[in-house]
């Protein structure tokens, strides 16, 4: 096991705030970064020391960027995995590329959650309209079809009400591979931001509960209010996959929680192999941050202790909500963090404010 | 009033741990940062989207580097003259020229406190031979020669125990413009951090107590152990510093305090026009740091809340202490903060460690 000492350099895919927050992190511990990205508006380069620009099937660049580092990493789970194959010949690739497969595709994911005793929604594989009629005779409506690949925020979904939508939601997401998931009657979603080291220990954030608006997430709330032993429960779930991965670094598990009465009461909805949007306000609430606790991991450093010195409602601020930042940064028990972001895109996550309470005092309002 | 806004470009002058920190936390609030440096190892500039390596006295790059930012500020206060001048002519400089030239000079520092009714240790200007014994007649021995200009961290200082010592002192430093101070039998070092927006507006950090090692800040505790009164009288004496100068950004005021029954309690020992080391501690234990809380000053935002949500024990790593961070890293309850430098030097600063407490608990050991 190789530790990677300050004044190593890190290696990460992706330009974006995820990628920012986990360069700053980085340069926290004494690393240097050098990020990766295609685009044009990548806001993690203004806070990192190196930057390749180029397209992820460059061959050649991805090589000489992984050869310049010391581990890579990435902010995102759609690296298309020939990337991860060149990055991995060159440097350490962590997470692994198995994490990385495993997570990219919702009906491998599932199966694996399943063959492992961890309860998801019931869902079947959806590749023709034949396959989808299977499904629905298996799982009933309603039910939403989630594309296999490239889903987030909601994209790539639809919802089937009854049977007969069934061949106009399979339109809607352009007939790509699919899952059918069956609906769950959940009470809340919540998350769990976990980690694991180079040393197979792992460490778990408090288990916070999200709500979203528009398919994206709105407000997380931590801690969740749920029962100490749900919560435990939750967190146990989130350390078994991660362990069953034999991954490296934090990962963000969603789950849903269903009403009292009902077992399994935590179902996993899924997982993101990298550092999470519902994990944001440990920056603030924590000493040690989901981003540091990834750079720890991947560097082969012990993790830290993700206990919390407050509660924390963090919201997100989305479009236009960021031209409120001068009214944010007058708000008192606020953190402003805005991304640098160039152009503040409908849907586009420019920022989040972070509100602390004292530990205990926080009875979330979810009711927006 | 001009508000600088998300997107807006920070200029910094200096390139070391201070100029690092301030860019990151630049950064969280939306700005990018331009950090202008002659050093070659430069840490901030790992954190910076743009950066100038030229001299402080090379008027042309001074010129462009001021153009191309909204603000210019500095890490430290040994900016030239002409240099403050010459950025001053193409961008707004904050904290302002004034600022800089009072606190360059003890002499002119001290006699700036002393026409504010600001009580300090008793002091004299010393030029040559004739005036450093008038000095010596008039306040005593012990006492202390220090440089008037480029002294910190000890550098620049001589003891004078004996009058029969004062000339070897006066050769110690160079003979070199100084003044004499009394030795003053201070119970304890404390500092108060403090920050004066566009608007005015004033906010103070909890006065610390600090531990030096060498004549290096070894150690600070947050909250110093002070009777309630007393802090407000340091925070009070430190508002009235940054408002008498008509200040702009985060200054840090050293303090003695001495025995209870002496009138009065605090003497000034010196100010620096910059974020300061033992306000370092902010940036665990409170919602906005020191770092942000200069940024929000230059930019004309809102001063955040200075409260901190934990006690502290801040650690610098000096020199070889740095190479102790894989232990620290395993500490519970710690914070550790790399400043990213090639090189570790005796008595360089290399990082810091903050160590936090549940609010209220802390009783500081000052016995090492």
């Amino acid at each position: 096991m190789t530790i990677i000492a300050p004044g190593g350099r890190i290696g990460i895919l992706g330009g974006g705030q995820l990628g920012r927050m986990l360069a700053a992190a980085a340069a926290e511990l004494g690393f240097t970064c050098h990020i990766y990205c295609p685009d044009a508006d990548a806001p993690a380069m203004d806070v990192a020391a190196a930057g390749t620009r180029a397209a992820y099937e460059d061959a050649e660049a991805l090589a000489r960027f992984a050869d310049s580092v010391d581990v890579v990493t990435y902010e995102f789970e759609n690296v298309p995995a020939e990337t991860a194959r060149i990055l991995a010949e060159h440097a350490p690739v962590r997470p692994g590329v198995a994490a990385l497969a495993t997570a990219q595709d919702r009906s491998v994911e599932k199966n694996f959650l399943a063959s492992h005793g961890i309860a998801t929604a019931p869902f079947a594989d959806v590749d023709d309209e034949r396959s989808l009629a299977a499904a629905i005779e298996a799982i009933g409506t309603p039910a939403i079809l989630k594309t296999r690949r490239f889903g987030y925020d909601g994209k790539g979904q639809a919802k089937i009400a009854t049977p007969s939508e069934a061949r106009a939601a399979f339109d809607a997401i352009g007939r790509a591979p699919a899952i059918l998931e069956g609906f769950v009657p959940f009470e809340r979603e919540i998350s769990v931001v976990v980690a694991r080291g180079l040393d197979g220990k792992t460490a778990a954030y408090d288990p916070v509960e999200n709500v979203h608006k528009h398919h994206i997430l709105d407000r997380t709330f931590a801690p969740a209010m749920l029962a100490p032993t749900l919560a435990d429960d939750a967190r146990a779930i989130a350390a078994k996959i991660v362990d069953e991965l034999d991954y490296v670094g934090v990962m963000g598990v969603e789950m849903f929680v269903l009403p009292e009465g009902t077992a399994p009461r935590l179902l996993v909805n899924e997982v993101a192999p990298r550092v999470h949007n519902s994990g944001h306000w440990t920056q603030d609430a924590c000493l040690v941050s989901q981003f540091e606790q990834h750079i720890r991991a991947i560097c082969g450093w012990p993790l830290g202790d993700p206990k919390r010195h407050s509660d924390a409602v963090m919201t997100n601020l989305i479009g236009g909500d960021a031209d409120r930042w001068l009214q944010i940064a007058a708000e008192g028990d606020t953190a402003l963090h805005l991304y640098g972001k160039a152009e503040a895109r409908p849907g586009r996550k420019m920022g989040h404010a972070t509100r602390l309470y004292p530990l205990g005092t926080l009875r979330p309002d979810t009711s927006r």
